[in-house]
């Protein structure tokens, strides 16, 4: 296997930070680029991008895969599937002080997922002043 | 819990990248730089750096800890018992393709290692020139 061939690193640091944050007692937030094949409540949605709690307390049949993203969340009372695909992920962090990691954003035509190679490996830092999410438990700003 | 008082994300990246590395069948290699607190065979470490291959074939009885990397490999036939504090690895990557994280290189003193915050999340690119290095299974040059 070669690295065009090699699956994408993002699915398993999302999963470390996810581990990270609740062995801290952190709240894990996700920040996700929106496009057609993100399934989030789209009235939450600003400049194209939703922040998620993805914490056990928030969340409901929480599935960190390789491929996807997917739980069960209250939004303003209401219970909604949210499935996100992890190429649209763009940042892990927890809410309490910003720490995590950023990926590179997904460009058109899905050349991020298709073969990156090193450029997977090129982390910028997380930037803790995304706003925090609309969901019910723990969404409040910091 | 603040910043200051969050555990070090590191060994959650290490053991993720080593978990992407097996599921893709490429061969975990970590860069270690190498101190008194580090326990390696003196006579491979080049530059006060060494090359650890951390594969499942490579090693026995191989633990990644939150605060250390523990095994047994052998070297030049001999086996040899090796402990790295995870503060001491500076890299984790696929030999095959060099894809993986460096970290930042701890400083004397132990700054990063007591409480680092949102320097943690710089992630630098990982380089793949890192030599590698000079354990029995796998060592051979890319």
């Amino acid at each position: 296997m070669n690295a065009l061939e090699s699956t994408s690193t993002r699915p398993y640091l999302i999963r470390a930070l996810y581990e990270w944050c609740t062995d801290n007692g952190f709240t894990p937030y996700v920040a996700v680029l929106v496009d057609d094949s993100v399934q989030v409540p789209r009235e939450y949605v600003k400049n194209g991008e939703i922040v998620l709690n993805i914490s056990y307390d928030a969340t409901s049949s929480l599935k960190l895969g390789n491929d996807f993203i997917e739980f069960k969340a209250r939004f303003a009372g209401t219970a909604r599937e949210i499935m996100v695909p992890v190429s649209r992920v763009i940042a892990i962090y927890a809410r309490e002080n910003g720490q995590g990691m950023a990926f590179p954003v997904p460009v058109p035509g899905g050349a991020v997922e298709g073969g990156v190679g090193l450029r997977e490996a090129v982390i910028r830092c997380c930037h803790p002043g995304l706003d925090p999410g609309s969901m019910d438990c723990g969404s409040s700003p910091q």
